[in-house]
């Protein structure tokens, strides 16, 4: 190694000394050394730090640290830390600005995903001073209540991937014991804390249209619009996304394959609410998209958001619904009580919950997961040559298929000689599956399962053309192979535009780990019978 | 064997010394004998039948015999012919059964493809007589000319799949040089002889709908309704078959990756004309699907045919046009003239030709192309147990790509250091292609292509949202990986609903050989560079 670093060095021995901040090493460091020197450089420095007592920070020069330009310093826990380095590489992109020049508590309440080891490591990194002890005692003023205190309880079977904000799943082998998803299994994906809301106080308002904004009350959207019910499965993006995780690691909530439900909701047709609040030819001109508001809010005060494509939400066939009941009852508040919007055949991310807010824009949404979170890269992005710009936010979901029975791992026994494999299929857009093909020697042979349209016996029904919003159910019974150990469970699913899964994740794996819709394969094991007669 | 059978056999013997007809002896099998046993006896009787002088039989007697119930005989060249037992094995389906109690040449002109030997040969396994000296001279008369006599000349640059009727691809390297296929390569697609056509005299006929029926004459069809222009790709449902014909033999013809083309069509479009005929909320309550007629015809009289969903008839964005141009000139004889259908996003079979009749209706289409041929099977299904009902029609085709160039078994020169790939891209039902991965490496790594939507250098305009018609084009130069000496280079594409082609063709495989969408792969050697410098 280069000597020229020791002066560096011994300079910033000699500010510490003088409890000088170190800051001012920094500012040198970024002005004349060449990168592989920085690195050299921060190694002795951390050694150094780690025997040294760290500079007394004050709250007024932390709060002068809030760009890139300036240094991006935080504090915690008393601790003043200067991520500047960290801002590009942070997991959740540049929200962690928002916390800039104060304190970093009240964000990881929100965002209870940093509540981990291994976060507080790599922060402990980057800690170059300590806050001036009346500043800290300020702070607690700040200190809000956990926002996820009111979130409302839940089913203690569903499998937690996360608890603030809540994401969970139901056990995946009960999804096909049932058409309708009992709504305490279905599965959760929330954002942030789950809002509470007053149905009496509750206000939808419509906006973007020449005549200005139409407020409706909770009565009033019951009332005044006809009532449609349409059956509609929901995936969230990141179903399966643990399958793809085996390939390669990716970022996101590990969901297993039940990160998907079908339930039948009830309310108001966007498109009719659309139309009263002068929605028309005119509007069609420039219109291209509506956008959503959550009740759910970001500490900012800024709340989830997400849009559709305009003909989406006012086609008569689009059957988008701003749903009040879930399965025949008041949508519970994990689902987005009072109003949610489902859009069926579209990602569940656009479905947003806690309707607050629809605009009609030429724009789509700006927020953080139109822009910069839902949509699908080639394999070989990682997240250093992402651009967001250049992949659509996802909306229609490409067709998709897993096996719910029997679990990975089961024995089976020999004796029982036939062996039934049940499982859901669906695709996006409306497009109804056709088929679902089984393979029980891991894709040599396929055999095409019973597809079922309803808890009904043998219900093959169709639904309208491209209004295919439900899944199947799908069911076979084959013998099992007499030789075989060891079986490879198989399913894909096939929609009537013949579209089909992909056979392997690798070459659809994505930095973000979604639209993960290779075949699913499930391996199980045959016992030989103990007595022999 | 059981001896049983041969009492049978003696008297078979008896009555061909008698020159009584066969028949009597299976009048009597049928009656009387185990399916085993009739084919045991069968093989007697062929060996004796191929020693002995076989029976005449009149054309009378030929004519009695045209169901399974009595029988299909038919007679060739003088001979007379019983194929009972091959209708239900008849690769062209129940068509067969037209030929019933008459001469089969006239079929076979129009259906050139049995003109092959191996045809003759399993012709010949059920002879059964000669026809009587008399009545082979009467048939004369019923002999037509070549019905193909008339068809138009073509490119001889076109590679023939079939003579009669004519299917033919451009050389596929070519396909990519231009975004606007040139109508001459354009991949010609004839199920019959080209009809001609008068313009003058041509009538098409609507209807089916309450007002009663609609005629237009070519002038009509042009000046009544506004002209539209979409740019539209077309593709054969067997396109790329020949790839999955290396997997396992599939039936028909044996298209490479050509069976694609991407044209501008000018025309009617098919709501306007159909409103004009009385289309209306009334008609959208019963109506389901729109027919249409060809004016190409079968030897019986029937046309060719096939229907749409009404939805994508009559929808403002479905585009669908009676186009009367291609390419900015009247649309040729091999693709229609003087109106062809084009269904953009729809496979290529609705597209009908050389239109003679729109019919609204509750009902598909009958026709064999609709009901028995175009539908997609499981990979499980062979020609005993396909169940034609058990599949919908194919309309919109899933997503494909495919490589131009460089082509199979090309040779690199090390020297060259840089690969260029280009191809194509396209999904069906207006699903817009959002990216094309390419593999260099045999699927290891995949870079993404640049897509290009004109001939125009760094075209990347999107069409409307959900009426993405026409092809992308796409190209990739990539380093010579250093130590490689062949490369396996692979092509996928992936639409705007995150559809993708599945890895291999195995798992899709169908006993029609449609939907052909699995990766594109093709190998090329790198030869090292002879002068060492």
């Amino acid at each position: 190694m280069s000597t020229d670093v020791f002066p560096g060095i011994r300079l910033y021995l000699m500010r510490l000394v003088c409890k000088q901040s170190v800051l001012t090493l920094k500012e040198l460091l970024t002005g004349c050394l060449s990168s592989q020197i920085k690195k050299a450089t921060r190694f002795y420095v951390k050694a150094i730090e780690k025997s040294s007592p760290l500079p007394i920070i004050s709250q007024e020069e932390v709060t002068r640290h809030r760009s890139l330009k300036d240094g991006v310093w935080v504090t915690y826990q008393g601790g003043v830390y200067d991520i500047t380095e960290f801002v590009s590489i942070h997991p959740g992109g540049e929200k962690i600005m928002m916390a800039a020049g104060g304190a970093i508590e009240p964000f990881w309440s929100l965002y209870a995903v940093h509540n981990q080891e291994h976060v507080l490591e790599i922060l402990s990194e980057y800690k170059i001073g300590e806050l001036k002890a009346e500043d800290l005692k300020k702070q607690s003023t700040f200190k809000s209540s956990d926002p996820y205190s009111s979130d409302p309880e839940r089913h203690p079977a569903l499998r937690t991937n996360s608890l603030k904000p809540f994401n969970a799943e139901p056990p995946p082998e009960i999804l096909a014991d049932s058409y309708i998803t009992p709504t305490a299994f279905f599965f959760k994906r929330n954002h942030l804390p789950v809002p509470q809301v007053d149905p009496d106080l509750y206000r939808l308002h419509v906006e973007g249209l020449p005549r200005g904004v139409l407020t409706l009350s909770l009565e009033e959207l019951k009332t005044r619009f006809p009532k449609h019910t349409i059956t509609a499965t929901l995936q969230c993006a990141g179903n399966r996304r643990s399958e793809m995780n085996k390939t390669r690691q990716v970022k996101g909530l590990n969901w297993g394959f039940g990160a998907i439900g079908n339930a039948t909701w009830s309310g108001a047709k966007l498109r009719d609410v659309l139309l009263a609040a002068g929605y028309g030819p005119d509007v069609a001109q420039w219109a291209r998209h509506v956008q959503f508001e959550g009740l759910d809010k970001e500490i900012t005060g800024s709340a989830y958001g997400a849009s559709i494509p305009i003909n989406k939400a006012v086609s008569e066939e689009g059957d988008v619904l701003l749903a009040y009941e879930m399965n025949g009852k008041d949508i519970p508040a994990d689902h987005g009580f009072p109003i949610r919007v489902v859009v069926p055949g579209v990602v569940g991310t656009r479905n947003v919950k806690w309707l607050g807010k629809i605009v009609v824009s030429a724009q789509e949404s700006s927020s953080h997961w139109q822009q910069k979170d839902y949509k699908g890269f080639a394999p070989g992005i990682d997240w250093d040559t992402v651009d967001y710009k250049s992949a659509p936010a996802i909306q229609e979901l490409p067709v998709q298929s897993a096996i719910t029975t029997p679990a990975e791992g089961s024995v089976i026994d020999r004796s029982e000689e036939m062996l039934t494999v049940k499982g859901y299929a669906w695709s996006g857009g409306g497009r109804e599956v056709i088929r679902v093909d089984v393979s029980v020697d891991g894709g040599k042979t396929w055999k095409e399962a019973k597809l079922k349209s309803s808890d009904k016996e043998g219900d093959q029904t169709s639904p309208p053309l491209g209004r295919a919003w439900a899944w199947k159910l799908w069911e076979i019974t084959v013998p099992l192979p007499p030789e075989a150990q060891e079986l490879e469970l198989i399913c894909k699913a096939v929609d009537n535009s013949y579209n089909t899964q992909p056979d392997t994740f690798g070459p659809i794996w994505n930095v973000r780990g979604l639209l993960s819709n290779a075949w699913h394969r499930v391996k199980v094991k045959i016992s030989e019978d103990d007595d022999e007669e």
